[in-house]
């Protein structure tokens, strides 16, 4: 959820992992340098508004030569905040929490996934992977003593707002939501919410207009 | 992704699932009727906004009596296909594709899923809760013969634009797509991705941004 005393609109800001996504496999590709028109072709955005996108931190390209894709890639990293590690903790051991906390994906981006918690007795004292399983109760002391940043919410809906307000109170300052809820924040913390349903709604709506 | 031909803007399409939530919520709660203001306390759109939206589909509200809850809920349903069932199919019966597979709401929002299919020997022939998983050789005789509609892609990235075209081949119109790639398909068939690492670069990028 965009904070409002944001610079940059919101809609700027979710094209940026597309660009990242792109540049990355580029450089995969050894490709040194690209222009926006073909940027363009690759995106299915405008070459006018990648120019306009990237110029808003401070234009890499340069005339009839076009963007050198590692240092591009370098300063979307670097905007996007790729270029340091948020201790992360995940509440809900269930299987969509298991799934999260295997995938290597998320450490690639910085979240480096620490521990997870669930008031299920069966589960609290096992592992995911290399990932300790610890109980609800002590989510607080624990975001305290790692200097926790990031909380990820896989509970049912029902429970999501109470593990946000115990994560606001232990000083988290990003919360990555999958329950299908508006969580209530302090303004100083970031929601991202993921809404699996919405997007397959939007599915069925466009296979419904046919 | 939106389709070129559609009336509606995306921007429009994407709050309906959100008004189709809080709706549903407020039915719950044995909630008749609901002012445009008082949906925008709920949703955070305006009320204007909330209008403007409702208008494109053939404005339901009354002058001072506001929404009827149940008929608009009804009516939003109606436009995201919900009142219909689509038979679908995962091909991946991995973490993701088995969290997907058991999830109960997807079929309340009218997806039916009723096989996975995964080429892993030791996972083919076994199933997931109920749901049977099958070869990936299977793919194309299977849609056909039951006349599926919608492709779940949870395999990784390198494998996805292979399964989309065995889709699209056999007929399937509409693509739920977890891998982190761009599908190329016709234009009369729809994909809705699903990417959350770029969901997690946005949440990178606010908390940067701090």
């Amino acid at each position: 959820m965009a904070k409002s005393n944001s610079k940059v609109s919101e809609t700027v800001i979710r094209r940026l992992p597309k660009y990242h996504r792109y540049l990355s496999e580029l450089l995969e590709k050894n490709v040194d340098r690209i222009s926006s028109q073909e940027l363009s072709g690759l995106t299915g955005f405008t070459a006018s508004q990648i120019r306009q996108d990237l110029n808003n931190f401070g234009g890499f390209g340069q005339q009839g030569y076009g963007y050198n894709v590692e240092a591009l890639r370098g300063q979307i990293d670097k905007i996007l905040g790729i270029d340091r590690i948020y201790k992360t903790i995940i509440v809900g051991a269930g299987r969509l929490g298991s799934v999260i906390s295997m995938y290597g994906g998320f450490k690639e981006s910085g979240f480096d996934i620490i521990a997870l918690f669930d008031k299920d007795k069966d589960k609290v004292g096992t592992n995911v992977g290399d990932i300790p399983i610890y109980h609800f109760d002590m989510i607080e002391d624990y975001i305290k003593k790692y200097n926790v940043e990031v909380g990820i919410i896989t509970v049912p809906k029902t429970g999501a707002q109470s593990i946000a307000d115990i994560f606001v109170k232990s000083g988290i300052k990003g919360i990555w939501n999958f329950a299908p809820t508006d969580l209530i924040v302090p303004e100083d913390v970031v929601v991202e919410s993921v809404r699996l349903n919405d997007s397959l709604l939007t599915l069925s709506y466009y296979l419904t207009e046919e």
